[in-house]
C-alpha cells in the first residue's frame, strides 16, 4: 500500500468537510481503495477553523507554504475565485503537483491553459467538484458515456435559484420575497448577483460543453439571463400551460456550432427536470447511443461537495501511487464553433403589459406577422384596473426576430410596463 | 497513439450495437481518447448478423477463436448466462485477456471469483453495463462516490415490470392485459419469469451491494418476490395514499448488516424514484457525505447497453495502452453479514377480502393486537355482492411479525380471497 500526502488550502465550509471525511474514513480508504492519504499541511486566512478540525499543528496562514511542503504529492484548492486561487493552483502544478479544485470560475476562466501546463509537467489537475456539487457528472461524462457522441447537457445547476423559483411557484412569492427567504436560509449570499444574474451556472455549464463536446467554451461565450423578471405571474400561465420555469444551463451540439446558454425557460412538466425541485441540482444529458440519462442530487452544501474533491482526491492518489503514466483528459480537441445566440430557434412566451383598449390585440399582432413570427396560441386577460396582459406563445421563430418583434412592440409605445420574454424548451414545434 | 485490438462474442442487438458505434465513432476515439479501437475478431451462433454488420472476414462460429486469437487484446463478452459465457469469461481472463460484459448473471453469480482471478493474472474485468444499461452507476460508485460510506442503493432496475407498472396505473390494466402488452410491444420475451419474479431485479441489487457495501453479496442472499400478485385495486388504494407502487431493488447498510431485497413498495409520490415511468431505470444512492443522488435512463435498449460497454472498452484500453499496473477493483473488503429479511422493519399495506358481516373487522384486528403490530390506518370498502375488503396500513413492524399476522389472519378461515401485502419504502414512521 502507498501513502499519498494531501495539502489542503481553504478550510470554509467544503474544506472543514474534507478534513472531516479524511478523518473519519481514513482507515476505510486504506481497506477499500488500497492508499493511504495523508492531510500533512493546511493554510487559510484564518485559523480558528484549523484549531476546531484539530489541525492547527500543520496549519500555516499562507497557502504557499502547503505547494512548497516538500511531502505534498497532492494539493487541494477550496479558495476559490480567479485571483490568489488562480496563483495557487498555476504554482502547484508548475511544481509538479496534482491539483483537486472545486473552482468552476477558474476551471471556466483557465481551463484549457490548466491542462497543458499539467501535461507538459506530467502532472494532472481534476473538478469533479466544480459542477453539481456533489453529482458524479464529470466522471461520467468522461468514462462511463466516453463512447457516445454528446448530444445535448441541460442541468439546473444553481441551487439558490432553483429554490426560489420553486419557492415563487408554490408559494406564489415574488421575486423579492423569495430572494429574502433564500438569504434567510442560508441558501442565498449577501450579494446574490452570481446566482440570480445566471453568472455562477454559466460557468458551470460552459465547463460540461467543454468535456461533452471537446470543444474550449469559455464563459464569455454563454448568453447568460438571470431570473429577475420572472414573477409568480408567468409561473402561474406556464403551469396553466404545463410547463415549469426553471432556470436551464443549455448546452447543445448542432449543425452550426453549439448552441450554449444560461436564461429560464419554460419546460414540459413531464420533463425529467420539471420536478426538480429546491435546492437540488440535477444534469440531463442526451447521447446518441445512451439516450436520455439525467443525474440527480444536492447541488450544494458542504458534505456534497467535500464528497466530490475526496472522490477525486482518491483517483488523483491512485493514479500517483500506482500507476506510472497519466492518460490527460481530452480539452478542445473537437475545436467547434461556438453558435451566436442570435441564431436560436425555439419556441418563446412572451407577456405584454397593455391598456385594455380597442386595437391592441391587432396592434401587436401586426408587428409579429411583420416580422415573420408564427404564433402558436395567444390569450387576453383583462385585469379591473383597465390594463390587461397579452400572453403569446410562437411556433418556433429565430431569436433575432423575437428580439426584433419584442422591439417593434415596445416602438408602438403601447405597453404599459416591461414586456417578458420567456423561452420554451424541450418540445417539437 | 496506441492500438488495441478487440474481439467480440456475441452479436445480438448490444453486440450489433458495439459493432455500429466501433464504425462510427472509430475516428472520435482516436482523436478525443487518444486510442485506436480495432475489431479483429468476432463470434456468433449464427453468421447472418455478421453479414448485415459487415464483418463476415473476421468471422467464426466459435467464441474461443476470439479468445485464442492472438492480437486480441480485449474480449467482450454478450452472450450472457452462466453457462457457455461462463466458459468464455474464465478462459479469456486466465489467456491474460481484459474482459468487458454485460452479464449480470455472471457477475452476480461468480465475481468474487472472477476479480480474483483477473488479479492473479494482473487484467481486469469490467461490467458497467450489467446493471442498469446505459446509466453510468458502477463508474460513479466505484470512483466519484469513492470518499463517501454508503447507506442505501435503491433502484428500479428493470424496465419490463416498471413499463407494465406504470401502464397497470395508467390504464387500469390487469397484471395480464399488461404483460400481454409489454411483450406485443417488445418490452417482455415471450417466458417473462426472469422479470416479472423479481429475478433480473435481483441479480442487479447483489452487484450494486457488492460494489457500495465493499462486500460480496450473493444471488441467493437476495430476498425475491415479483409483481405478479400486484393489481390495478391495489395501485388504486396506494395512489389515494399518496403512493406509488414500483418494483424496488435495495439494498441499505444496517447496523446488523445489509438488508437486501427485491420486491413491490410502495413509495410517497414525493420520492424522485416515484416518477420514473415506462421502460426507464433509475438507480437512488445516499451516502454519508454526498447525501441523496439519483441516476436516470434508459435501463434497455440495444444503444444504452452497447454505450455502457463501449465506455468500458474505453476504459480498460487505455489502461492497456497507457499504464504499467491496473489497481483492481474493491472486492469483500469488508464483507458484511447479511441480514435476514424476518428482521426487516417496515410498514406494510395489508388488502384482506373479507365477508361482509360483522365480526370480521374484530377478528382481524384481534390478530394484529396478539402479534404486537400497531395499525397506522385502516378502511374498509364494501362492495354490492356482499364482499369486503379491509385495507391496513401498520406503523413499522417486523416482517417476522406482520408474516405471523397475516398466517393468523389466513388460519382464522375468514378469507374470501388471497391477501396482499406490499411493504412501505421510504417514509418515517
Amino acid at each position: 500500500m502507498k501513502t499519498i500526502n494531501v495539502g489542503l488550502i481553504g478550510l470554509g465550509t467544503v474544506g472543514g468537510g474534507v478534513v472531516r471525511i479524511l478523518k473519519e474514513h481514513h482507515d476505510d480508504f486504506v481497506r477499500d481503495q488500497d492508499i493511504d492519504l495523508r492531510l500533512v499541511a493546511v493554510a487559510s486566512r484564518e485559523s480558528e477553523e484549523a484549531d476546531r478540525l484539530g489541525v492547527r499543528d500543520i496549519f500555516s496562514f499562507d497557502g504557499h507554504d502547503v505547494i512548497r511542503h516538500p511531502e505534498v504529492d497532492v494539493v487541494i484548492e477550496l479558495v476559490g475565485g480567479t485571483t490568489v486561487a488562480k496563483d495557487f493552483v498555476f504554482a502547484a502544478l508548475n511544481a509538479g503537483k496534482s491539483v483537486v479544485t472545486a473552482n468552476k470560475a477558474l476551471i471556466a476562466a483557465c481551463g484549457h491553459e490548466l491542462m497543458g501546463l499539467a501535461a507538459s509537467k506530467g502532472t494532472e489537475i481534476a473538478f469533479e467538484a466544480s459542477v453539481g456539487g456533489g453529482i458524479p457528472i464529470i466522471g461520467p461524462l468522461r468514462h462511463t458515456l466516453a463512447g457516445n457522441r454528446i448530444l445535448s447537457v441541460v442541468g439546473i445547476v444553481n441551487g439558490t435559484t432553483n429554490y426560489m423559483l420553486t419557492r415563487m411557484n408554490e408559494g406564489a412569492l415574488e421575486y423579492g420575497e423569495a430572494l429574502r427567504e433564500a438569504q434567510a436560509q442560508g441558501f442565498a449570499e449577501a450579494d446574490p448577483t452570481a446566482d440570480v444574474e445566471g453568472l455562477d451556472a454559466a460557468a458551470k455549464i460552459a465547463i460540461l460543453a467543454t468535456i461533452a463536446f471537446n470543444t474550449d467554451v469559455g464563459l464569455a461565450e454563454v448568453a447568460t439571463e438571470g431570473i429577475t423578471g420572472i414573477s409568480p405571474t408567468d409561473l402561474g400561465h406556464a403551469r396553466e400551460m404545463g410547463y415549469a420555469i426553471k432556470l436551464l444551463a443549455i448546452a447543445k451540439r448542432t449543425a452550426e456550432g453549439i448552441d450554449i446558454r444560461v436564461h429560464p425557460a419554460m419546460l414540459p412538466l413531464a420533463h425529467p427536470l420539471s420536478s426538480v425541485n429546491g435546492v437540488f441540482n440535477a444534469i440531463y444529458v442526451v447521447g446518441d447511443s445512451v439516450g436520455e440519462t439525467m443525474f440527480f442530487g444536492e447541488g450544494a452544501g458542504a458534505g456534497a461537495a467535500a464528497s466530490s474533491v475526496v472522490g477525486d482526491l482518491i483517483e488523483v492518489g491512485r493514479h500517483l501511487a500506482y500507476r506510472e503514466s497519466i492518460t490527460q483528459p481530452v480539452w478542445d480537441t473537437e475545436g467547434l464553433p461556438i453558435r451566436p445566440i442570435d441564431e436560436l430557434e425555439t419556441s418563446y412566451y412572451l407577456r405584454l403589459p397593455v391598456p385594455d383598449r380597442p386595437g391592441v390585440l391587432a396592434t401587436t399582432a401586426q408587428v409579429f406577422a411583420e416580422q415573420g413570427v408564427s404564433i402558436y396560441s395567444m390569450v387576453q386577460r383583462g385585469a379591473t384596473d383597465g390594463t390587461a396582459e397579452l400572453i403569446y406563445v410562437t411556433h418556433t421563430a429565430k431569436e433575432s426576430a423575437i428580439r426584433a418583434t419584442l422591439a417593434g412592440i415596445e416602438a408602438t409605445g403601447i405597453l404599459t410596463g416591461p414586456a417578458v420574454l420567456i423561452r420554451v424548451e424541450g418540445t417539437k414545434d
